[in-house]
């Protein structure tokens, strides 16, 4: 059996020219770790905030590594070199944009600049891309909200199968299309 | 006077290939019924998840048909054979978010993969194009969301003027513009 | 220091025409000196319905006059000549879903065909553009609803620091980035 691939990249300038740690992409790793009973391998990149730089990382997760869903931390903002969002829209072949709006939805309980996130979701192939925020705190609250819908996704798209601990997440599948 | 005409248009590889009944082009039916006090006449379509036979659809119930609401249900998730928002909106000059958002959000009281939905509505000359979930269940709770605001949508486009069953829907229109 | 320049399009065929009083640009504009305590000054446009001259009333604003905010009443509905979403999409380098999604979610509290309108918002060099509705009422809804995520906001693109009157409005800028 193949092993099932999770990505994980990181954009940001600073982390990736090592002026601070990428805290974000280690919180990520470590909420998928208590999420999953499944065993998975992280694909993990840390980069800078360039548009190009982001899509051929997203393309060799997805097309290459066969990361059957790659996450990403930082640049969903507003300022000139948030570019996340922008990278996601290039590789996808579908948005999903009900992701972007749970995910607002939910930051929004708790701060009000929520709206300023332009984060997403799409398709690639056999392979679902998700922008999360930089910030760890939100990060989880984010993937809390949209994880149970995720597995699910991943069956859809023809990915393999993702068993969740039940007692953090539920997975939601529902009985027949 | 001309007849009020609504289109249904079922996006189903199966429904169409006569593997199984179209249960939900019949509920959309039944409930645009049981909302409209108006005589309509239905023009109905089943065919199969190919984007260019929706969008053809689309353009002939828009166009020639002269529907001013087309109701779509089908081809709305994230798996490569679901294309009717890709279809609508090649179709559509104007797209309304609002709709989709909605509709997400209505659903997700019911199931936490309503954020794999991609639906949406648009404009097209003077027919409103909106996309239902392909499960019956779900295109009753989203009719119901988002019903009231479509006889004034069709009022702004220059459609025939729809009158709802107050005891099963209420339309809304402003006052004044 | 440079003077705080704020621009109010109001896109009105009407109102452009002197058919009738232009109240929902009046009516910005007194929300927006209740808002803040910084001095500001206004640059007022009052245009028709016509993208072309949308577009270019939005460029001068933006990049002549230096405005940090760019705000919008009319032209969001479904009706044809309602254009101005589709030219703020066409001057804008990024959108920001979630002020439409906010905006839209206030108004459904208001009135069911909150959904037919297709604000949004986005960014254009240091400046941000943010339709409202054409209503006075709907205005100050959205207004309240988005207001305290722009000084940031305009922060992060490199405008001038805007200060709120905490006892009208809350401005929300995060501890650290």
């Amino acid at each position: 059996m193949d092993c099932i691939r999770i990505g994980i990249i990181t954009a940001s300038d600073r982390a990736s020219a090592g002026i601070y740690e990428d805290i974000s992409g280690m919180a990520i790793q470590d909420t998928l770790k208590s999420y999953l009973l499944s065993s998975f391998e992280i694909v993990y990149r840390c980069i800078p905030d360039e548009q190009a730089v982001i899509e051929q990382t997203m393309i060799e997760l997805a097309d290459q590594q066969a990361c059957c869903l790659i996450v990403t931390t930082g640049g969903t903002g507003p300022a000139p070199r948030d570019v996340t969002p922008e990278a996601t829209e290039n590789v996808c072949i579908k948005m999903l944009p009900g992701f972007g709006e749970l995910m607002r939805q939910v930051s929004l309980q708790y701060v009000p600049t929520a709206i300023l996130s332009r984060q997403t979701a799409g398709i690639r192939g056999q392979s679902l891309i998700l922008n999360l925020p930089g910030k760890p705190a939100s990060i989880r609250q984010c993937l809390d909200a949209v994880f149970p819908a995720i597995p699910y996704c991943i069956d859809l798209i023809g990915g393999p199968y993702l068993q969740c601990n039940e007692a953090v997440i539920k997975a939601f599948r529902p009985k027949s299309t």
